[in-house]
């Protein structure tokens, strides 16, 4: 089916989720758009969240996607629900993905989730877990200074060490957890750091690693797939509704999708 | 949706598949059938396969299942795309979750497969990778020394661990490999010993783990979950078309599955 992949995030995060999706499905084509003028969702009222993550999915649809992937925790937590039962198309959320990941991975059914304020604070991973699996226990911690942190580049050194070590006492001194969902698309890119703090005992899953895994899973299940022979094809075409920069160096940095052409749009 | 889900398999091999099932989850109903008396399916001409794999899934169908699991590589190879053109139910088979696993683990693109010698010559797991990306290198072994070994309970020690190293040293030599599928049911009962002969560099993938996660994500992807809420449930019934012996046997020594009903049942 020769149509792109869609993917949305509030900015720059969802673009760990379409690496792996790039990683995982090579022959696929994406669109991606960060709302990163509006951006964080994190920190805004719920509707809002609504409003802004319709207006860009509206205009991702104008490519003709064949599949949606809300790239953002916030957005899946508020929307996904209603995005789903609205649109004709697959739509894939990042937080059941990461959460059956840790349902996968855990044996001491003990599982830590971190991410932004208001990610924590809605539970939705705790909840995603639980409906599947109501014998799980989880430990969520919110982690405000990681995206700061990556958004200036700081992503290794002795500072990244120090904030994440700080930011992961709680989950480090749980024993009996084994299993950390990163519920922020940030993270993975500290992720690194974040699995020297923690050490071997604790299994660090990525939603971004997860989500790519079920994307295919969900191209077989609706008999999705490319059927293209061209290959290599052209890197994701990366849109954004603010500034360039960051995204640019993003993607050449640490995505290396040197590539990707980066566009700015205005959605209203 | 309060109805059971349905595993099939040739024999014994899809108890790791079942195990997976129930572990991830919790809360789900499963009906397993294991055509043990005509078992194996691996040797026999491929419309044989087709038939019985059609008669035992009729035989299922009678217990109203959700989704059917084909918990046989040999039956996902041959029967798969039949079965889901044909049923009205999801239908989820054993080689495209464990080709995704092996997409999502690998970093040199160099994946080892060892199952059956049909298995092996049929290329399925070859097949499903190279559809997705095209760049994966396969190494594919044929291990048939492996279910004589696990079917007469010498699952460790060093006659398992001699027939493994021996089997494998074609795996074991190719330095490019990173991973390495299980594709075939049977295997993940020895998967410490096959992790121990291999090391580190290469991650070893069980198509029964990853089956778990997919089932579970089209349980989403087609609402179905049970919305049951006493917890915990029943262990799966157990059918068998053979000998309850080898069932009952590993029901509780492996499987853990204490509670299950073993029940010999004539499904012409």
């Amino acid at each position: 089916m020769e149509r792109p992949i869609g993917v949305i995030d509030s900015g720059i995060g969802g673009l760990t989720v379409l690496y792996e999706l790039k990683r995982q499905l090579p022959k696929e084509e994406f669109v991606y758009l960060g709302d990163t003028l509006r951006c964080p969702y994190g920190s805004k009222k719920a509707d809002e969240v609504r409003q802004y993550t319709w207006e860009i999915v509206e205009y991702l649809l104008t490519f003709d996607i064949k599949l949606l992937v809300v790239a953002c925790n916030t957005a899946t937590a508020i929307v996904l629900e209603e995005l789903k039962q609205y649109l004709s198309i697959p739509v894939v959320g990042v937080i059941e993905p990461g959460a059956r990941a840790a349902i996968k991975s855990t044996e001491t059914e003990h599982v830590g989730i971190i991410g932004t304020e208001n990610t924590i604070s809605s539970q939705a991973y705790e909840y995603a877990l639980k409906q599947i699996n109501p014998n799980i226990q989880t430990v969520g911690v919110a982690c405000p200074r990681f995206v700061p942190l990556i958004e200036s580049g700081r992503i290794s050194g002795p500072e990244a060490k120090q904030v994440v070590h700080e930011s992961l006492v709680n989950i480090k001194n749980d024993s009996s957890i084994d299993a950390l969902i990163l519920g922020c698309t940030h993270y993975p890119i500290i992720q690194p750091v974040i699995e020297d703090v923690l050490g071997k005992r604790v299994t660090v899953l990525s939603s971004a690693l997860e989500t790519g895994a079920e994307v295919s899973a969900s191209l077989t299940f609706y008999n999705m797939h490319t059927t293209k022979d061209e290959f290599p094809l052209s890197d994701p075409l990366i849109l954004t509704t603010g500034s360039l920069s960051v995204l640019q160096r993003l993607k050449d940095e640490i995505f290396h999708f040197t590539n990707s052409q980066v566009k700015q749009v205005s959605i209203l």
